[in-house]
């Protein structure tokens, strides 16, 4: 084991676990809208602060590393990357507790005359973000591909879901209110996949040392 | 002057003139519906892949310094900040373009029975965005200090803005289509202060070494 190993490996560790309480905030904001259940909404509250404390743990850990270890390619690369990738499961985490703002208040309304189907879109986001973690811990750039094509899968729902909120308030302008609820927490999950093709285009750059950000942009330069 | 002193100029002036051309993106934005103006609309969304290109060479930058200059304290401390403001203005260059999407097509429709007030919380959003850079230009955190109540500001004006929407939709639902583009425009702006907000965050960390981002969250730890 190299010196600084251990270090790698604890930043490595917290990162993970932040991921996957966040991964199960993401999916308990959903579901306590399609299962009515305030318990996972209130779960989600209470994750937050535990989340929000994790990021902040993780930005000292990476910064802590640099200035001891001075790590240098690859591995400075990693530490830039796991910045990164805290910001964004934080912002994935802020991102669930709008979700369960919006669910609150819908529980206690009567469901639409024609339900919007959030769990397709759900489950697809979910998946986007265990594999973008999936992606990471494993090193696996292949893994991470994937998740850029889920992305547009994850638009076209959106698309769907937009067509379908604004058909039914024009049909029934009683269902504004709760049909706009829907399209936010839709526009939510969008944002969480957009989250999650970030995570998957910092972990090509890690394994590949490319960067495929803004390809088209640096293509024309 | 220090040995390493003109690099970090190099990276505090390419992340001003980043800034500067997002602010000016934000306010054509605005400003291509208000006064149904396509060229502002067509200039920001030639000016994206500029900004996209600025964000790869300030990564590039920052990288390179750490691994070059192994910087501590507080100089390690503004190259992982400057990473971070890096990401919040290509974010917003993004949502600049989003809301050139929806200007580009509500300028081509009749307006609305009753204007959608977008021009206020434009403003307010564009000067979050102006002393935001201009906060980490003096390293200044009472600038930065202001910025975070602004944010309180804007979030009111977009609440106003949703009931109004929500008002006219019901009214009248031959509006829903074009609302709620003027909606989703003030939670862009919305979100845009949101990463102004978060940039002021970071300058009050590189000032004060405080992180201020999730105080509630380590009091109550």
């Amino acid at each position: 084991m190299r010196p600084f190993e251990e270090e790698f490996q604890l930043l490595n560790d917290t990162l993970l676990e932040m991921g996957s309480l966040v991964a199960q905030s993401v999916r308990r904001s959903v579901f306590s809208l399609i299962e009515k259940n305030e318990d996972y909404a209130h779960q989600v509250l209470r994750d937050e602060s535990r989340i929000d404390q994790m990021e902040v743990q993780i930005d000292d850990c990476a910064a802590g590393l640099i200035v001891r270890e001075q790590p240098v390619a690859r591995d400075m690369r990693f530490v830039v990357v796991a910045i990164k990738i805290n910001t964004d499961l934080e912002r994935m985490g802020d991102l669930a507790v709008n979700i369960v703002e919006r669910s609150l208040g819908l529980i206690k309304q009567p469901p639409l005359p024609e339900p919007v189907n959030l769990a397709e879109i759900a489950s697809v986001v979910e998946s986007m973000v265990l594999n973008s973690l999936d992606a990471f811990v494993k090193r696996d750039a292949q893994i991470a591909r994937r998740i850029l094509s889920s992305d547009d899968a994850v638009d076209k729902l959106r698309h769907e879901i937009q067509r379908q909120v604004v058909a039914l308030m024009q049909r029934d302008p009683s269902t504004v209110p709760r049909a706009l609820d829907c399209l936010i927490i839709a526009r939510c999950l969008e944002r969480i996949a957009d989250h999650a093709t970030n995570i998957a285009e910092d972990v090509i750059f890690l394994v590949q040392g490319v960067d495929v950000r803004h390809r088209a942009a640096l293509e024309v330069a």
